[in-house]
């Protein structure tokens, strides 16, 4: 496989065009941001650590059937991926209240819920990617209804997964995003990635957060953090 | 009927106990308040206003079998109502985008919508009534999910009777809010009001804003735009 021209620089990743149509070379970048990219910061082994979980996550999943676009990992920080049509939503499960839920609620950050919370984010950086309804994400034109109820099944079916995977490895998963995607023959799958950037994990005994909140409330280092995580997954750190 | 004690005295409204368990009697104020009470100034005439129009409104739903707390007009600013435990949520119905729902999803104000939108915000001054998915009321426990489904229904219900209602009369209904509450028995009824404070109303002809958005955004005088709704729906001024 050949990396080819640059098509898009994000925050987190660089997604670059390969010699084959429908796949696409994936580089994680060291970058982390918060609060919409006000908050920045170049954090030496991000790459490598979102790189072996999001990789070893992504198996984890395709072992249970969920049909994400993970093709292989190729180097300590780079990937390669299915191309898809990013849906510009982003999906929420939650198991725990924290963030900025906690906050449009008013209520404690730690509440569990009852049954996982599955929200919708319109993705769109301009807006600060504002919670929306399924009504909303329907008027956008951003799926369709039936998309929609995929969509969520989805979604909650990696909550079904990954929940009991990572309880047994001491951490709590608080909460998580997903993007999908679809491919050329309109199939929708999971996409972007599942990293501590992307998920909040805390230590199942003290609660110390294991995520990429350890960046945006200025908790310690951040890699320490990761690294933990990888380590409790069975993945071997390159950093 | 007799006016006991003051129950609560809310931004628009205060509320008396009667002689009568299950009666309230509501008293409109001329106080006018936006952006969750940071701008404030008293009107004289709109509390008149605002009675007629919300007990002639509560009587065209009556007659198409909707149900509501309205029992009688007493005065020129009074009314009766039916006692409820208000329900948490604002329930809100468009049919054009307008205010904080064009500014969430960056779409043009006055934008249609194919289909009415239904929103849930939370009843909650403190965090500013924030919007909230079907989700998080039930997490909330503001209702069960078939309540929801039957709030939501008669939101529904109550646009399918006042959009050609006001078409009619040469008005476009943009949007409203309404409330809901249980009685004694359980049943959930319409509560609150349905006037100009609570309503977009737009002129069909030339989009002139004949609601409360003409205190919010300072576009002249209130209680002509209130007028002239009270007059286009066949109601006597008693300012
Ligand atoms: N398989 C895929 N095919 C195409 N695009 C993808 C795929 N997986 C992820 N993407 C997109 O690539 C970009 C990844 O970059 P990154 O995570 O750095 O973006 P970002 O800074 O979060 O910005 P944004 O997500 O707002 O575009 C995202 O836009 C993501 O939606
Ligand atoms: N039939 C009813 N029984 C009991 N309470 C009612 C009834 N109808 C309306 N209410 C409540 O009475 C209050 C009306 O007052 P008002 O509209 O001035 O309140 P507000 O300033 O909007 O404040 P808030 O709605 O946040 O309490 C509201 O709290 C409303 O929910
Ligand atoms: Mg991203
Ligand atoms: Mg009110």
């Amino acid at each position: 496989m050949e990396k080819q021209e640059l098509l898009y620089e994000g925050k987190a990743k660089k997604i670059y065009a390969t010699d084959q149509e429908n796949i696409l070379w994936l580089e994680y970048k060291d970058d982390a941001t918060a609060f919409n990219g006000e908050k920045k910061s170049s954090i030496a082994g991000k790459k490598v650590l979102n790189n072996e979980i999001s990789s070893l996550l992504f198996e984890v999943l395709h072992k249970e059937n969920v049909p994400t676009h993970f093709v292989e990992r190729l180097s300590n920080y780079e990937q390669l991926v299915k191309k898809v049509s990013i849906i510009p939503l982003e999906v929420v499960v939650r198991n725990v209240i924290a963030g900025s839920l906690a906050k449009r609620l008013g209520v404690e950050e730690g509440t569990k819920t009852e049954q996982p919370i599955v929200e919708l984010y319109y993705k769109d950086d301009a807006l600060g990617d504002p919670l929306i309804t399924d009504e909303h994400a329907l008027f956008l034109k951003a799926a369709s209804w039936d998309e929609l109820a995929y969509i969520k099944f989805l979604a909650r079916r990696v909550n079904e997964i990954l929940l009991p995977y990572f309880l047994e490895r001491d951490i709590k998963l608080v909460d998580f995003k997903l993007e999908f995607g679809k491919t050329e023959d309109g199939t929708i799958i999971l996409a972007d990635e599942v990293s501590p950037d992307t998920c909040r994990f805390w230590d199942i005994h003290t609660n110390e957060k294991l995520d990429k909140d350890v960046f945006r409330r200025d908790l310690g280092g951040l890699t320490d953090a990761y690294e933990e995580i990888l380590k409790r997954i069975g993945g071997k750190s390159h950093v």
